[in-house]
């Protein structure tokens, strides 16, 4: 019992540290320069076929960011947009626009 | 050129009517009943991973919905969800989701 408690700790340390990153908003405001075309200033896109992004939840948006990345979410704009994004930007950008 | 204006005005009222079709918000919200387990009885959702909906543009919306339809867009919860929708439920789901 005492072992799995212990393990328990471990992942739930682990994930809290990685998987769910808090982000650095202000990175991710300096990174955010290129999105702002589409997604507005203040991460209201400026056109109805394209999502607002601000106050999304970080992990979503992440999650959508990394999915663009590696391919399993195809867009002509995005796909493109998302292939330079490291790791830490990806979770940056997140944090600012969840934080908007 | 009094041709063009004529064709111009046709295909500008089709669009209006049907790509941007307004929806029916009361309909949509009767519809989304089976969304409000993950996305929020008022469309923040209730984890980090999955989306708020809540006032996302309606055009994003319906096109994301569609793409889950068709299998563009894929997910295991959101693919089975959408195959059920009809034309009529995705843009009235976009449109009361959009209000919020």
């Amino acid at each position: 019992m005492k072992q799995l408690m212990k393990i328990t700790f471990i992942l739930a340390t682990f994930f809290s540290s990685h998987a769910f990153a808090a982000g650095d908003i202000e990175a991710g405001k300096a990174k955010a320069a290129t999105c702002v075309a589409c997604h507005g200033s203040a991460g209201i896109s400026t056109q109805d076929m394209w999502p607002n992004l601000a106050g999304q939840k970080a992990g979503y948006l992440a999650i959508a960011l990394k999915a663009y990345k590696d391919g399993t979410r195809k867009n002509a704009i995005m796909s493109g947009m998302a292939t330079s994004l490291s790791d830490d930007d990806i979770i940056n950008l997140a944090a600012y626009y969840s934080s908007l």
